[in-house]
């Protein structure tokens, strides 16, 4: 099996090493030389260009994006849609907003290029080690890619969710209710830390996640972030926000849903944007920030 | 080791069989005979009266409640005070508020009686095979009781977080996460359920729980739930609420910290009282319901 891999991030570079070990063959193209030519010592054909790596695919081709979503896939998509061929496929790793998905796949229909949607969880060391896929599109799409789905994800840790959009749907509630996750924790631990009762934060946390009621990735993640510094000084309290918290938000009211936690989990990362070091929320801010940068390998250092 | 146990609700009773099996002698007293006759089948020795209780235990005792936390926990400590002696030793392990832990434990220095804190997660089938245990007191006693923790507990999952109170604090603000995590699930699973996808939601939570970042002990409840009914039909929409979440807003208002994310969680499940079923957050409210059911064992059927 083989394909072709455009955007080699965080992401897209563990995901193709991953790829590359299960045999899958991979063609990749990323616009910064330094993680084409990691890659490449791996087994991965790379290129110099996009145009190159079209031409260098037998055609019916299978091209998987793993790029931000937004702008940079449409610009990319814009370039790539003039070299690709009737019966190709094209699949979005990116976390897209779903009506985008829809868009995209209707435009690409028009020329008679398949699109599929797969929203990615649990990270670059999910990527490198078997991430969890939640995946949109027509069925026989599915089964055609279903050797690469297996090869990039973790033991069963992937399902065909329905049509095109239904990937990027799932994984965009699937970070809504991340935010709302972490923002619950992050409350518990600012209660904990500031009791007055100088109880050790990782060991409460440690004690947590084993067998506890909310035993979860996150409240490990939580914990990991404690131990490499309990104070968590060096973290921000400024915690970013990509998208798909907002997004969920707007679909609940499209919906007539009430999603409180979710909004006000996202409307908190907006608002940590004018928070000074030394608000009594700061460490609630910083625990967000630390398990982000647990799990996304997100920069969440204090800038200087 | 010998320790009296009062209380055999469905965490009490569960524990005691546990402590059974791990070799621990345990008297055993409950209001009710039934769950006295199930514990005595397994090995327990049970007496008809509290005082009984009392009067069979060697001095110093080691005696554990397990009572609802409140009233009937201080009615029954009012009934045995008269009965203790200097350097008895007792565990609160319900879900009793701190501050009405160190109240307790103020009385009982007074008498020369030690009182620990002891909060349990897990539910009832955490109590059988293998509880999270998060306990206070002092370091002389928690080395008194390690045997009887170790064997309550799954392996490691416990810890000694301070003085009397740190394990009702701990445990009261885990709760308090706990209530934030399942109302940020149930949200999420709402907008699947109403999104117009026809997304299979079982297939969602089944791979939303392998590997993802909101991988947890309550999604793979969810996911129970909705294996067992996919509509939720027959779970009430009105959450019921202990106290755990209502102490730890107090407890942050207090500390002048903003838990939002808990708060909301709470007021939810006291408004979600006057819903009713025909409502649009009905299904959204049914799934924190049936968690409960899942984990807690809680009867969260509709009211017929």
């Amino acid at each position: 099996m083989k394909i072709g891999y455009i955007g080699l991030g965080k992401m897209g570079k563990n995901m193709v090493l991953r790829l590359l070990e299960k045999g899958i063959e991979v063609v990749a193209w990323n616009r910064s030389p330094e993680p084409r030519q990691e890659v490449k010592e791996k087994g991965a054909t790379v290129t110099e260009t996009v145009e190159e790596l079209m031409s260098s695919l037998d055609t019916p081709r299978i091209i998987w994006l793993m790029l931000p979503a937004g702008e940079a896939t449409d610009e990319l998509i814009n370039k790539i849609t003039p070299l690709l061929s009737r019966g190709d496929l094209v699949i979005d790793g990116a976390n897209a907003f779903y009506k985008d998905t829809i868009r995209r796949g209707k435009a690409f229909e028009s020329l008679g290029v398949n699109y599929m949607d797969i929203g990615v969880s649990g990270g670059p060391d999910g990527a490198r080690n078997g991430a969890c896929l939640m995946v949109g599109g027509s069925e026989d799409d599915y089964n055609k890619i279903l050797p690469i789905v297996e090869a990039a994800s973790a033991p069963n840790a992937y399902g065909h969710f329905g049509p095109l959009g239904c990937g990027h749907f799932a994984k965009m509630v699937h970070n809504g209710i991340e935010y709302g996750m972490m923002e619950a924790i992050a409350e518990g631990a600012s209660v904990l830390k500031h009791s007055g009762l100088n109880m050790d934060l990782v060991k409460v946390f440690d004690v947590y996640n084993n067998q506890s009621v909310i035993s979860s990735r996150l409240v490990e993640w939580a914990k990991n972030a404690l131990i490499e510094d309990a104070e968590l000084l060096d973290i921000s309290d400024k915690i970013a926000a990509s998208g798909e918290g907002e997004w969920t938000v707007d679909t609940a009211k499209e919906l007539e849903l009430d999603v409180p936690i979710i909004e006000k989990s996202y409307q908190i990362r907006i608002d940590s944007k004018n928070s000074t070091e030394s608000s009594k929320n700061s460490f609630r801010n910083k625990v967000v920030s630390a398990m982000r940068g647990q799990f996304g390998h997100h920069d969440v250092k204090i800038k200087q």
